[in-house]
């Protein structure tokens, strides 16, 4: 339970009040009691100050006569949050040992400090760096390479020769470098094109729980650093993620397309194969990406909800959206109106 | 192999023919023998009595006259075919005792009657209920508590601290607990929220094979009584959802959005962060929910699939809508026509 | 490490160059060395060639004068390159034993050179024919049966009375055979219909990690022979896939949908239940389809990505196509044009 003045020595701000004063955790400035700590991260949320009983609130320097109490200020406070969300953390730690009923093969090599907990098999050939964390149930195939301080979540997958780099985590039942989707078409049916090449993924990389990267058939797939990929995610054979991109729950990239950096993929997003995404790309849920996309910005598809009736017939014209425009262009040419442009399409 | 008289009375229904008939199985209509029992839920598929053998039929009573044979008569024909399922159920039993090559840390807390299967885990500090059942590779986090006649099937993880209320069924690679996606960005790149807080799940529910239902930053995730969620849906960080309210496959709920009672949810809808939705609101396949929905009823959005190349005329033209507004205002200006209401837009 | 004249024997394909030249791995043509082959398999790439630095290329024999060097020469190029990277394969081998650390009930049959990885579980009445293997943390339900050279890879779950034919494979994380989401809705919530009927996967069935095809209620589930099943698939209870259909990434088909042979099913398309799809049908990526499909051909739905400002409009004026339709409608008929059919629309 620490001071106030040791949270601001430890997050490196300035702060006001009783640096004795102790806070005992972390919550939303609505439900913060007294001994706890909350945050305001946006102006438009500064009403919310009028009613809060938090013990300590993060703050803009700007915001400060809005708020009477403690204060921890920063001029980034939702990156001070998230700093201070790592002192309070209360995630279970690492025993820094390998379980008795864990199954490590011979010839496995461990850095120091490695955790292997029940469950667990780690396969002959692969490496695991210093304070790796490797969590009950999870595998580790023949070959893999696994960068210091990364964790490998309870179910997790990762197959042979899939390299994960430093201070990763591969959240629960996640599957690295299970094999890409290659079929030739045949008279005989689909033969499977086998998947030669493997996973490479950076450092400081998040892989979400019942996530997806598959390994490449010729050439690897490959997550840059920095990258964080939520739940349910599928990243296909061969495809690559810039540096810092963001991928949110269920979207799918298909094999082969290369995404920039510091993009923005929403919930849902699908994106054809082979394309070609710029850097600071950002893409809204359920967007349907069939062609790459050269200039940064923001772009979105798909339609809103409407009540069931009127999308019905929202969703009936839609596919008489052709007629309807050369319609509109015959319209034009009787009244001497618009260029006509249609009449050619 | 239960008789007739025995259905009827286990269901507590009326029934016609003799008690004696001994009945084997549950079929539907147009595969049942003679030795099998069946239902007619909807009036629209009475016609499929006409050639239908089998031994017994559950039955609307006002429907008594369509049908010659042995019958169970029940207002809610449907739910009394779901009840006698329940009594012709062929799942494996739970053996009600700890696997020896299962792993309990010490001072786990075990009801009566537990079960815990091969290769489990279960770690320090969890609580489960009376005769739960743990099953195979399936994880238990650390201080998780699971409530009484809770199942928690194969490859299931539940994480540390985590909460199960009694009757539940988790299914198999299901991931509760994960941390949710929460990251601030910063000139260094994406600064972890660590999530803090955790999920808490009521009674008697239901959470499909490899969903996901992810932990809090500072409030819990919620999915309260009588909730269903099938395959792979996600439930994202701080969402809550209402009582027996249904979720299809592959939706996905994004963070803090709080979803009512009794709404029903289609597969692959996809939900922003942050939404209200009202109590008994029923979502179409793949809606695209980007605001909240204030008031109960069907809604749905998206296109219908087309012949590939009338499909690529209808899109084109999607992109074009606004253009083709303005256009109808312009002839309507010019015809005197209309509220020309596009002028301004 | 082949020869030149071992693989043109071993693909039974005629070839041009040095019989004895070492080939000593495969590679995409703009990456190849002097010891790697590579292929062309479309015309479009043929000026690929022009910088290429294969030691041998496959090619169509019609291509024969476009490349100077070593060449294989098929007629199905694009296959040729499949059956050549089984030749290179390199996934790690079976070691034909069942580990110390697996967990085999009592009572489970097992084939020739069977292989079950550590942390796996066999449960009693599993039937596993000749060199099948359970990867490590697997898990195979009571009376499953598992077909001849069929693959279960870690951390899948196949579910009890499971059937699955030969020469299958079970991506790691797969789900075959959990409960179908089927429920009854009563005053008291929602009522379980017990899924009592099983899933039946044919011969040459590949499944996809993290993927699911859930138990029937009454009748199985079946997934037909040669049928390839990409990641994150849903398969609900009762559908049935047919003969050497394809289905992507993140695809869902809803209960009792009946898919015919040979179909390609994008990523992300969405299917209603109770639906029969004609043999032969392709549905784009994200397609929705919400009614049956009785022609072969190509289909899609869904809209484009747009920029962000771009789409807003697109999207608000979907909502209100009925009332520009009828609007054209009340032009066409000032004008004296057109059929106007709207009127009584």
């Amino acid at each position: 339970m620490p001071a106030l003045g040791e949270l601001a020595a430890a997050l490196e701000l300035e702060f006001r009040g009783d640096p004795e004063r102790q806070i005992e955790a972390l919550a939303s400035i609505d439900s913060a009691t007294q001994d706890q700590l909350s945050f305001i991260s946006e102006k438009k949320h500064l009403p919310r100050l009028e009613k809060a009983a938090a013990g300590a609130v993060i703050l803009h320097p700007d915001w400060a006569d809005k708020w009477d109490g403690c204060a921890l200020f920063s001029t980034t406070p939702y990156i001070a949050y998230a700093r201070a969300t790592h002192l309070f953390d209360n995630h279970p730690r690492p025993s820094g040992r390998i379980h008795a009923q864990a199954t490590v093969a011979e010839g496995v090599r461990l850095g120091e400090g490695v955790t292997v907990d029940p469950r667990a098999c780690i396969e002959a050939g692969a490496v695991l760096g210093d304070r790796v964390w490797i969590g009950a149930g999870a595998y580790v195939g023949h070959g893999a390479q696994i960068g210091d301080d990364t964790v490998v979540k309870p179910g997790a997958v990762i197959c042979h020769a899939v390299r994960i780099g430093a201070r990763c985590t591969i959240h629960p039942n996640a599957t690295i470098g299970a094999d890409g989707f290659g079929y030739a078409a045949s008279a005989d049916g689909w033969v499977k094109i086998e998947q030669l090449a493997t996973v490479v993924i950076g450092d400081d990389v998040e892989i979400g729980a019942l996530s997806a990267v598959d390994r490449g058939a010729l050439d690897d797939t490959i997550i840059e650093d920095g990258v964080i990929i939520d739940n349910m995610v599928q990243i296909g054979h061969g495809a690559r993620v810039g540096q810092r991109t963001a991928i949110a729950s269920q979207a799918g990239i298909s094999g082969s397309t290369a995404i920039g950096a510091r993009c923005v993929i929403a919930g849902q997003v699908g994106m054809a194969g082979h394309l070609v995404i710029a850097d600071d790309v950002h893409i809204g849920g359920q967007g349907r990406v069939a062609s790459s996309v050269t200039e940064p910005g923001h772009y979105s598809s798909g339609t809103p909800i409407q009540p069931l009736r009127s999308w019905l017939r929202s969703a009936s014209r839609f596919t008489q959206l052709d007629q309807m425009a050369r319609r509109i262009a015959q319209l034009e040419k009787a009244a001497g109106l618009g260029e006509q442009e249609e009449e050619s399409a």
